[in-house]
């Protein structure tokens, strides 16, 4: 069955923040390292992930219309100007912040990605699939080596996941049929809006998205094409 | 003058057809496959000719409002089927038809571009910036080897150059004021569009774009911010 899904298969797009890079880990590091510089206190780990929690609701308030189309730089800007009052983080200047901003920028990928994307890219046209805008995966694939065939954003469609628009946008850029294009993603309602399109499904299981010792996304009542380990894993399931 | 001039440009977009790729070359050899393969006679130096000639009339009737927004591989159809009369080519399938259209698909790279591509990209985000649609460039890309950290389109901008729109979008799209993005291209016209929207320019002789004993292209009255005979010599000249 997987040997028959990459033959029809021409395209994989990889949803990127926690699928391919580990947010998390890398906002940690990018808060500790400004915390010694700077020095003040701040617990790097709740940082990191209140400003991932106020990335569905900004994305919301563009949705909704109270904000016009915003690319994801500037909204975690947005977070990240109320985070520095929360956590009380005082005296960073302007270009200080800028550069904090851009650690989204600076994710570094899973231990696999790079190898699994590069044994991948043999067989199939890899691209990302990202609500992060195309100036930030342009840089982060720099810095970490991802070797994309096409950097695709959210950005393109003017409309974020799971919105139906950006599943729509890689088949018709591509040229390719909706069932040529398979997302890989490691959460199950990103898969799922792509399977509303049309689109075929690969899961990923990256326990460590969220930290340690968190519970593994629920998957009831959720079908895949393809579930892998890692990429490495991927590649060995879709023929590459 | 060059040294500081790589210094402060951080991206180079490429025109493509003509200055990555030898378009002409390219369809003589896919029309004469054809020939061949068909046992039809046609002057396939002649048909290359009348089929790029064609492009710009056909992107004329978009910016003038008779056609919508149009992809250059229906641009490239919609020239094909008067060309297959012009021509007396018959007996051609509809499938065949699709096939040769995919001719600007596989396009060879001039024998300096991935090596010097590959120099550049060291150096710099270095991505296209061509009237050719996104599918085109990535399958196009994919079969040379042509190593785009990004690939921008005037599908993007649903915009052809040299509307002032196109030039204005890479910017945009990779987080950088103009005058950090030059447009790397062999046609004097295409970067004095670029320069009017405050793009750095670099200027790359390619003699036989339009086939043996044709005058270059006429630089009068030009300024260019660096001229280069191939990518190699770009790169030594940018410091990359």
């Amino acid at each position: 069955m997987n040997g028959n899904l990459g033959g029809s298969v021409k395209a994989l797009v990889f949803d990127v923040f926690g699928t391919v890079v580990d947010w998390r880990g890398s906002i940690i590091r990018e808060v500790e390292g400004l915390s010694r510089a700077k020095g003040i206190a701040i617990d790097a780990a709740r940082f990191a992930d209140d400003w991932r929690a106020g990335y569905q609701p900004a994305m919301q308030r563009v949705r909704s219309g109270e904000l016009p189309w915003t690319r994801i730089d500037d909204l975690h800007r947005m977070i990240l100007d109320g985070l520095l009052v929360k956590h009380a983080v005082s005296g960073l200047s302007e270009a200080e912040k800028v550069e904090l901003n851009r650690a989204w920028h600076r994710l570094d990928p899973w231990p696999d990605a790079v190898q699994g994307l590069t044994r991948l890219k043999r067989r199939f046209i890899i691209g990302t699939l990202s609500n992060g805008n195309v100036g930030l995966l342009v840089n982060m694939a720099k810095r970490a080596g991802l070797p994309w065939d096409v950097v695709l954003s959210a950005e393109l469609a003017h409309h974020y996941k799971p919105d139906p628009e950006a599943y729509r946008m890689p088949p018709d850029l591509l040229g390719l049929a909706p069932a040529e294009v398979m997302l890989v993603a490691a959460h199950p309602n990103d898969l799922a809006a792509a399977a509303r399109q049309g689109l075929k499904t690969g899961f990923v299981l990256r326990p460590l998205e969220h930290g340690p010792n968190r519970k593994p996304p629920d998957t009831t009542g959720h079908h895949f094409d393809v579930t892998a380990g890692d990429f490495n894993e991927l590649a060995e399931r879709l023929g590459a």
